[in-house]
């Protein structure tokens, strides 16, 4: 194997980095950019021309996802690709994701400027909402290329304000069928995808990168919870049927059972909860919760997810509520391709940078890819492990890291085409 | 003392109170209808074509409080005043506050008809604000009428989206400085207010009227809690300080104080949680809660007040949360003026009608009123004792009655110039 010598610019791109955070709802530092909306498309569209810059070939599909294409010397061989995703749950970072795109775009731009080609082409994939925000689950963009998500499935989906993902994606300017996204197995020879740790191991063990062998199971959960509403002053106590009350009841109980879970791996969080019709001296007749249930552990993940909807039904029975539990999405935690394990390790090896292997917490775009295609993640450090909040940070000298190992991952995958995937 | 022989009309007023519903941010039945909004803007102007149409003499005040006058004989009398709201909470009914409105309205058409002439002058008073839901605290115009609230206090009232009254009565066109609407003790020789139970009590004892005795005293709560948020899968459960979690504590513990006062007169509400960031995969990291108590017995009242506000501080110090507990309004109960429960009740007798004694749970304008001038309420009953919900329904015959005796309360209050308040 032949190393190009790969020197990666940070400045441009911290600026990069810097100019898209603007793109936001909300004052910095804090950034919110929720699928489709106008700040959404403001960013798309800087991508868009920051790619034509590295003369990138550029597409997007009908759900939106973003294509930015390398050409490989070889256009017989299967390409490969990198990415991550570029939409922020409200009043978040702008690391989570950016550092993904941005990031593969430096690496790229650093590989072009080495002299180096690559024998397959390299796609770089900005994905489709993968945070969850708008639909109420995450990775739209992955789910409808793996096909973990049917056309049919995704174009129902109805955001808080009854639109759906078919009129919205219309509204946004994307074209096609959403039939036409899903990509067989064996499209990409391989994925990769450079993101911040959002947990805070590879600071307190003050390494540099993190080579990802699993991402954790998430499993998302709504509860609608129907009681009976009337003026906070004149129903007496015995005769309420408070959805509130009930609600409060069932975010303990999503709490307990994560912590009693006997594991620490197990985490759920009810971060949405929704209140009708939200008047001080009304009172609340309909609730909607939100909860989140992760777990590295499939088993142990799906008991929580099982008890917090016994739970929730208990609750809602005793108070005389009408009560529906829903699992809007269970998803199974990935494991990563050992061809490209072992890639990131040697990119590390060559560059001198130690590396832990690690599990995701969180979970990423790769989850899907790897239905794909073998797959693996890139983990940089970030400031306390805060991730999804304004104070989210890492640092540029982690990330001209990250990029580096990025970019000779990148070499390795697409440098040697013997092999093509079985489709 | 002679009767005019009154004939009210339901049909005309019952269009009237259609056509005020269909000036509402929801579709039908639900309403809704808040200070300053472009609805709110175009049922006021309703209401005042109504008014000039039975030649009454409209003025507003700063705070945008409307008075409708039909000028009495005898210009040095003190004038008496009647009224209630149109403002209504998200989502509710079409009759609360709005039946002693347009009741208020035909109650003088039907007077007028009548050939009866008033010697005191009639004000039929519009309230602002009756409902707390823009600014967090409720009867903003009597508040300011009476002087129970500052003109300081009510400008730098600051709503949701960071706008204070001062900025929005003045974008609603309201001109004058809002020192200018506190009237004094005496300015009006009596008021009373026509309105519907909002409990079922008439409805159960199958009685038309109800005559008010005393009103129960009102406090609100507000609770700001926060915590630290961070990504739903990363952090883990020992790790996390949820302000979610600890809101529905909070939630749980105003409801156990409420229904453990030792008297069923003790209710407490939590009809607000506003969550931050709202995001499934961010941990709320800020939660506001608006709880409103209440009771017939001050004492009580207080004692719950400061349960609740003591377990919300023990939550947030157990939790390692940052906790504000503010008192946003806390009023004493009200007793209506003998003079005017003997004139209801006089009504009552010299129409037939049955009438009954009774506390009103929820509070109105006439809490304040009765600060200014001798008050009293006349009840009529609605179904199932619903208000503050779409289902909200009093029948034309009910409000009627209610109109009725309303009118003739009028004419006893209005006619006898004998005696002036001390001002």
């Amino acid at each position: 194997m032949s190393w190009p010598r790969v020197k990666v610019n940070v400045s441009p791109l911290w600026t990069e980095l810097e100019q898209l955070a603007q793109i936001s709802d909300v004052q910095p530092p804090a950034v919110t950019r929720i699928l489709f909306t106008a700040n959404d498309r403001k960013a798309r569209a800087f991508l868009k021309d920051r790619f034509a810059e590295a003369s990138l070939s550029v597409r997007e599909d009908p759900a939106g996802n973003i294509f930015a294409r390398w050409h490989g010397e070889d256009a017989q061989a299967v390409p490969i690709a990198t990415g991550s995703h570029i939409d922020a749950v409200p009043f978040s970072g702008r690391y989570d994701g950016t550092v993904g795109v941005l990031g593969a775009l430096e690496a790229i731009r650093a590989l072009q400027r080495s002299g180096w080609r690559p024998a397959r082409s390299i796609d770089l994939v900005v994905f489709t909402s993968e945070e969850p925000t708008r639909f109420g689950i995450g990775c739209l963009g992955s789910r409808l290329l793996s096909g973990s998500l049917s056309a049919e499935q995704a174009a129902a989906l109805i955001d808080s304000e009854g639109k759906s993902f078919e009129y919205v994606r219309r509204q946004a300017g994307c074209t096609g069928s959403l039939e036409d996204v899903r990509v067989r197995v064996g499209h990409y020879a391989a994925f990769v995808e450079l993101h911040i740790e959002q947990g805070r191991i590879l600071e307190q063990k003050q390494l540099p990168i993190g080579v990802v062998t699993a991402i954790a199971g998430p499993a998302a959960l709504r509860v609608e919870l129907t009681g009976e509403g009337g003026h906070a002053g004149a129903v007496l106590m015995p005769d309420r049927k408070d959805a509130l009350c009930a609600a409060a009841e069932i975010i303990l109980a999503a709490e307990e059972a994560a912590k009693g879970s006997g594991s620490p791996d197990t985490v759920a969080t009810t971060g949405v909860c929704r209140v009708h019709p939200a008047a001080i001296n009304s009172i609340p007749s309909k609730i909607t919760l939100e909860i989140d249930v992760r777990d590295i552990d499939l088993g142990r993940r799906d008991q929580v997810l099982e008890q917090i909807q016994r739970a929730a039904h208990a609750v809602g029975q005793r108070r005389g509520l009408a009560t529906e539990v829903a699992v809007r999405s269970a998803d199974s935690p990935g494991r990563a391709g050992s061809k490209i394990i072992h890639a990131i390790q040697a990119a590390c090896r060559h560059l001198g940078h130690d590396y832990l292997s690690m599990v995701s917490r969180a979970y990423h775009d790769s989850l899907f890819m790897a239905q794909l295609a073998p797959t693996g993640m890139i983990f940089i450090p970030c400031r306390g492990g805060v991730s999804h909040r304004p104070d989210e940070y890492t640092s540029p000298e982690a990330i001209g890291v990250g990029v580096e190992v990025l970019a000779l991952t990148l070499v390795q995958l697409a440098s040697d085409t013997s092999e093509n995937p079985a489709s």
